[in-house]
């Protein structure tokens, strides 16, 4: 670890940055398009910000999400020393990965490993963001912080129907990786890794995938693996809704966490199987939308509000009050929303079922946990008609910091101050 | 089953085909673009042709790859009905798939699940191919198709350092399907299992990445985990190789095989770790190779011809002769090549040790397995220095028999004849 630090930090400082052979240096100018869509191939998202990026950016098509615990075993005093350090080094490397340079430190020296592990170089960083979120367990007596832990960072309750596999649960710090390349977002998760040995261990992993920037049409909401459209109804862009509900503001009990945001994850295990067998109008009556078009059972368009009060021929709600959209939607839960960053994936196969291990990593950021997605998946996980379809197996919840301001500042600055 | 073949060759007659709501039945013109470079997002590949797509087909950048068993219980004569019946409705569907259609049937009938399972509506095909091949096991007691069995589809022997895992190996049929877009792709082999569901279930499964083809350029060799160039010497397009090399001529046993070739498939896990802890002198030592340039390491750029001959100045062997690039290299190996398309992959964390799990789904097509990659793997494995970083973990060995050419045509049809 110490070593891994002072070779960051003369990468930092320019005394020691590498000459790199070949294209392995590809430096690409930043383009301060944090927020706005992706355009050309070589886009990078900036940095730098009163916030961090990865929250309000525009979705990039791949995510590698990571959660690693700490394994430092002194005084609260040093560990504290040691995480700093450590969010030092990372800071620094995401800074420069973003920017589609290798991470900072030798790359040439024949007799000492490449501080870069070399898969994405020559790749452009394709909207690369890395996010970080400290969990719960970050403000225990290890680093005596426990003062410092915000009280929106309450531990998850127990939902109904949980069935949580702790392999894939929790952990001391979180990354979202996201990019339009996967090499890009993997190469980010395994090299904080790899920088942070001797003081981090991976806990639990996940890719994700949502369609490619190459194919997809960007006027269109991309599909889950049920095959519906997913985020019709989500926060885009608008300045108010994201002060409201993804920014935490003066009320928060913690100075540190001013401009940050609450990231909850789920891992939610998709019967692919059991839907698949499902007829189209009942698939139809779970989400409470039209499977081709989107639109709400209700009528109109994919993106026309959806009548809450409009009847069937029948007499019947027209979108039934248990599906996933009726339970969901900020008209029924006192205007809360959420912003929502989900990503599909798939795994293999299930070993002792034969059936597809595949899903929705469901990632959302929020102001305050307790009143958002706690509220809301506590109505769901009782009601919804999607829960003969769905589990959720994987949980984490993170208070990811505001952003870097300055190449001298580090994640979680006023965290340790 | 019954039921699925009768709704997909309603589809294939165009009786029964489905008027899909909104963008489901996005129809894409097919190009005749096999083999040549990708270009426009809605590229497609042509399905028809006297050699299955896929193959030599320019590299997609996701692979969604499943080895299938068949679960028949009758007799021979049945079992093989079955197996005719599961081959033509696969056919018919990768053929619509491939097109960009959706699978064929009915998607709008409201008291039936539909025929698609939706995902992929309104994203174009990305250059989908769907590759089959079937495994030494399809030809044992239950279809009566032992005296069908070429020799070179030979089980493959036991090599130095295999760790394989059954759950990883194997499997009556296997299907490649590549697309530059990852949904697309596991699109393909989620929708098969579906239609196959009572004759056939999912062995195994796994997902590979290149890197995105919004994001590469396409003139340059992709690189593996351990951040080198993998692929410079492949075969590239010149159809003298690809007869002599990949396709299967009229020196085979087995006539139905004709213009197929076979498909050898290796779970190559990765020590990520202890590769990352190597020295850069030692990591090209290994592959050979400059890691950042690509060059060999008996000088010149990446594409020049390697000089096996050449000294360093210290008099030793400037490319070592246990590098993974000279024992593979056809100049020491009787001239003897293989095609590679081989993706990355990663799946987590390894729960027991905690490193990552992640490595080279290595794939590669050959016109005889028994002198071909056998010949080669033999003498890798006893004796590549890339060995102390990986191990092999799964394997599949599969025919893939001739194209399809017609609408009436189906994969297997001469096996089966």
């Amino acid at each position: 670890m110490v070593d891994r630090v002072r070779t960051s930090r003369r990468g930092l400082l320019g005394l020691g940055t590498a000459a790199v052979a070949g294209t392995a240096a590809a430096t690409l100018s930043a383009c301060d398009s944090k927020g706005s869509p992706r355009s050309a191939p070589a886009a990078t998202v900036a940095f730098h910000g009163s916030r961090q990026a990865g929250i309000v950016t525009a979705q990039q098509d791949r995510l590698a999400f990571a959660a690693y615990d700490l394994t430092v075993s002194g005084s609260p005093a040093e560990n504290r020393d040691a995480l700093r350090e450590l969010l030092k080094t990372w800071t620094a490397a995401a800074r420069a990965m973003t920017e589609g340079k290798p991470v900072p430190g030798d790359n040439d020296i024949g007799a000492a490993p490449p501080a870069d592990t070399g898969e994405a170089f020559g790749t452009p960083p394709a909207n690369l963001t890395i996010t970080i979120g400290f969990g719960p367990s970050l403000f225990d007596k290890r680093f005596g912080l426990a003062d410092k832990r915000p009280a929106a960072l309450a531990d998850l309750p127990h939902f109904a129907r949980d069935n949580l596999d702790a392999t894939r649960s929790g952990g001391d710090i979180a990354i979202q990786a996201c990019s339009d390349d996967p090499m890009v977002a993997f190469h980010a998760i395994r090299n904080l890794a790899r920088l942070g040995r001797g003081t981090v261990v991976m806990r639990w992993s996940q890719l994700g995938f949502g369609r490619a920037a190459s194919t997809s049409d960007k006027q269109e909401t991309p599909r889950n693996l049920f095959g519906f459209k997913d985020g019709t109804r989500n926060i885009h862009g608008d300045p108010k809704q994201l002060d409201n509900w993804v920014w935490v503001g003066k009320e928060t009990d913690q100075k540190w966490m001013r401009n940050g945001s609450y990231l909850v994850a789920r891992r939610i295990q998709m019967r692919i199987e059991a839907w698949d067998r499902d007829f189209l109008t009942d698939q139809q009556n779970v989400f409470g939308r039209h499977k081709y078009t989107g639109a709400p059972l209700s009528g109109g368009n994919e993106f026309d509000a959806p009548n809450f009060h409009a009847r069937a021929a029948d007499g019947s709600a027209a979108i039934p009050p248990t599906s996933h959209m009726a339970l969901a939607a900020h008209e029924n839960n006192g205007g809360v929303r959420i912003l929502r960053r989900a990503y599909n994936y798939t795994d293999g196969v299930i070993a002792s079922s034969g059936e597809l291990d595949a899903g929705l990593f469901f990632l959302c950021y929020q102001r305050d946990p307790r009143t958002q997605f706690v509220a809301l998946q506590h109505k769901l996980s009782r009601s919804d008609a999607l829960n003969e379809y769905i589990q959720h197996v994987g949980s984490g919840l993170y208070a990811c910091p505001p952003g870097v301001t300055s190449d001298s500042g580090y994640w979680g600055e006023d965290l340790l101050a």
